[in-house]
C-alpha cells in the first residue's frame, strides 16, 4: 500500500492533509482537530509575524500531541519602477472610491523575513514543514532535517518536482489546476503549469521516487480512491476545509463556497500579483477586462489588502478574495473531523465499487 | 459495479471508448481493432461526405461483428463579414508565403450536412452514435433510438450534462480540461468549462442519472482505475490511441506526441475557431501574440486547411495543428489491442494497491 510509507514518514493514520492556507481560515483550532483524527492538520502561517507564528504552535500543541505542519511561502521582492506602482494604484483606485477608502496606505515591506519565521520552525521543532511559490536554500533544507523535521514541497509540474526531489525535499505535493487559491508554480510559465490532477499525478509520481501527495480538486473519498489509484500516498484538501466550523474562513467566503457551482470559479493574478483560483466576481472581471497594470506578488497582495478587507466588513463579495477549487460545490458545512471521517468513509464505499473487469474471449 | 450498466447498453466487455477523432487518425482498421477486444472503437466521421462514411462503416463491418461507434459533429455556419474574413486571411498570409503557398483557395461550405451524414448512421443501423460540439434535435435523437441506436452525447460541464440528459442522450462523456483535441463545449464559456477530469466527473455524475464515461488526460490503467472511482461507468481514449499502430495519425503529429512532456500542450481556437488542446508550436504562439483575427469554426478551419496540408508535406511541424492531452507523455507506440489489453492489466494493479486504510482510535 503506497499510502503506508507516507503515514509512517508523517506519524499519520489517516493519509488527508488539511492545506496550510495562509490568512486566517486555519486556525489552531483547526490544525488541532484535523491532526487529532490522525489526518494531518497544517498552520497556514505565511503572512504571519515570528512571535504570532510561535503562539500559534504553542497554542496547537497545548490542544494535541499528534503531529502537526507549518506552511511558509518562500518569495523575493522584486524592484518594480514607481510609474508601474503608480499605474497599479490607479487600477484600483475606482474600487477604493466605490468602498469609500481614503488615501491609500503606503505600501511598506513587513519587518519580518522568511529567515525570521523559519527560525521558529527551528526553535519549536515544528515535526513536518511544508512550503510554496518559491524554493529553500540547501542550508535551510539541511537545517530542518537536521533538526529531525519532515519536509514537504509544492510541485505543479514534473520538472519543478524533479527541482524539489533534487532538494532533498521528503516529500512532494503534486498541485493539480483544479487547486483553489495560489499556484505553486515556480520554474515554469504559469500557464504551461496548469495541468490537471488526472493528468500531473501520475506524470509526477513516474518521475520521483518520494511519497507524492495529491491536490487540486480533491473533496470527497471518490476523488481520495482516484487519487491514491493514480499513485498517490496521500491527498491534500484546502477548499473542504473552507467551510468547517472549525476554520477561519470569512463567513461570506464560506457562503459563496457553498453556494458555487463547477463552473464559478477562474485562475487570476489580479489581487496577489500570483495567479490564483477564486470565485468570479465584479473585482477578477473589471481588472481583467480593463487589463489593469498588476504588480508581481506580494506586492500587489498590499495594493488590494485594504480593498478585499474593508469589502469584507461592508459584506461585498465582489471585492473579496473568495478562493475556492473548481470542486467547491462539494463543499459541506460540518466539523474538521466528521469531514475527515465521511471522506474516509466514502473512500471504503468507492473501493468497494472498484472490481476487476473481465476480458473478452476474441 | 458501476460499469456494467454502460457495458451492457453498449454491447462491450471493457469500459474502454475510442474516442471518434475526425480528420483521419480513426481509420476502419483502428475502430475494427479495438472494437474486437471487447473495447468500442469509434469512427470519427465529422468531415467526411456521407458515401465516405458508408464505405467506412461497411469496412469495419466487414472486419468485426462487434459493436462499433460513429461520431460526428454538430455545428452550424455563422455568417461573418467579409472584412472580417479578410483580416482573418491576412493574418495567416505570412505563414502561407512562408510554405510557398499561392493564391488562398476560395472557401465554399461543403456539399453536404449534418443531415446527409446523419441519414448514413440510419439506413446502415450504427449500433452507437457519439455527437459534440452542439446538439441533435429531438426529432433526430428520436429517429436514431427508433433505430436502435445508442446515443453519447459530451458535456464540459453540469448545466451541458443536464441539458444532454434532458434530450434522452444515453450516455453522457465528461471532458475534463485535460483532453486533447476539441472542446465539446456548447452551453458555457470555454473558459469557464475548462474544468479538470477530477473535479468535473463526480459533479456531473451526481447531477445525472445516465452512464457517465470519464474523458480528459486518461491513458493508462491507473488512471481508468481512478475515473472508475470517481463514479464514471467507463473511460474514453482519445491522444492514447493516436500512437497506434492502426490509426491513421500524420507520422510527425505522432513523433510529437511521443516526445511531449506535461507541459506541452495548450487550449487555442487559432487552428479550426473552436479551442482545442495541442502541442504548442510557431503558428499558435505567433497567431496569440499578434491577436490575430480568427473566425468561428469551421471557417477558421477551412483558411488553415491549406497551410496544415502543406507544412505536413515538408515536414514542418511547426504550422500543423499537434493535438494532443495533457498527459501526451503518457503514449506508446504498440498496437490498438495491446494497449487495451495492458491498460486493463494496469487497472487491475491499480486496484490491488487500493486497500482500506485504519481510522485512528481518539
Amino acid at each position: 500500500m503506497v499510502a503506508e510509507e507516507l503515514m509512517n514518514r508523517l506519524g499519520i493514520t489517516i493519509p488527508i492533509i488539511q492545506a496550510g492556507m495562509a490568512g486566517g481560515p486555519t486556525t489552531p483550532e483547526l490544525v488541532a482537530q484535523v491532526s487529532k483524527t490522525g489526518a494531518l492538520g497544517t498552520f497556514g502561517a505565511g503572512y504571519l509575524p515570528p512571535d504570532q507564528i510561535r503562539d500559534a504552535i504553542r497554542k496547537i500543541r497545548s490542544m494535541t500531541d499528534k503531529p502537526f505542519a507549518v506552511n511558509l511561502l518562500v518569495y523575493e521582492y522584486l524592484d518594480v519602477q514607481s510609474d508601474k506602482v503608480s499605474k497599479a494604484r490607479q487600477s484600483v483606485e475606482p474600487f477604493r472610491r466605490h468602498l469609500g477608502l481614503g488615501n491609500a496606505e503606503t505600501m511598506s515591506k513587513p519587518i519580518f523575513t522568511l529567515e525570521h519565521q523559519l527560525q521558529v520552525i527551528l526553535e519549536e521543532h515544528v515535526p513536518i514543514f511544508s512550503f510554496t511559490f518559491g524554493l529553500l536554500t540547501e542550508e535551510q533544507i539541511h537545517q530542518l532535517h537536521q533538526n529531525g523535521t519532515v519536509i514537504i514541497g509544492t510541485a505543479t509540474t514534473v520538472q519543478e518536482a524533479c527541482i524539489l526531489e533534487s532538494l532533498h525535499v521528503d516529500v512532494i505535493v503534486a498541485q493539480g489546476s483544479e487547486a483553489g487559491g495560489h499556484r505553486g508554480t515556480f520554474a515554469n510559465s504559469f500557464e504551461s503549469a496548469l495541468i490537471g490532477t488526472m493528468s500531473l499525478v501520475p506524470q509526477i509520481k513516474k518521475s520521483v521516487t518520494c511519497p507524492v501527495i495529491a491536490a487540486g480538486g480533491i473533496m470527497n473519498g471518490s476523488q481520495m480512491a482516484a487519487a491514491l489509484a493514480l499513485g498517490a500516498s496521500g491527498v491534500q484538501m484546502g477548499t473542504a476545509f473552507l467551510t468547517v466550523s472549525e476554520a477561519g474562513t470569512n463567513e461570506l467566503h464560506r457562503q459563496a463556497i457553498l453556494h458555487s457551482e463547477d463552473t464559478s470559479t477562474v485562475v487570476t493574478d489580479v489581487f496577489s500579483g500570483k495567479p490564483a483560483r477564486g470565485i468570479r466576481n465584479q473585482f477578477i472581471e473589471q481588472m481583467t477586462n480593463e487589463n489593469s497594470t498588476v504588480l508581481p506578488y506580494p506586492m500587489q497582495n498590499g495594493i488590494t489588502r485594504e480593498i478585499r478587507k474593508e469589502a469584507a466588513k461592508q459584506g461585498q463579495t465582489n471585492f473579496m478574495s473568495l478562493w475556492a477549487g473548481q470542486s467547491s460545490a462539494l463543499a459541506r458545512a460540518c466539523t474538521a473531523s466528521d469531514l475527515v471521517f465521511q471522506v474516509l468513509h466514502e473512500y471504503h464505499e468507492a473501493l468497494s465499487r472498484l472490481t476487476p473487469i473481465g476480458v473478452s474471449e476474441e
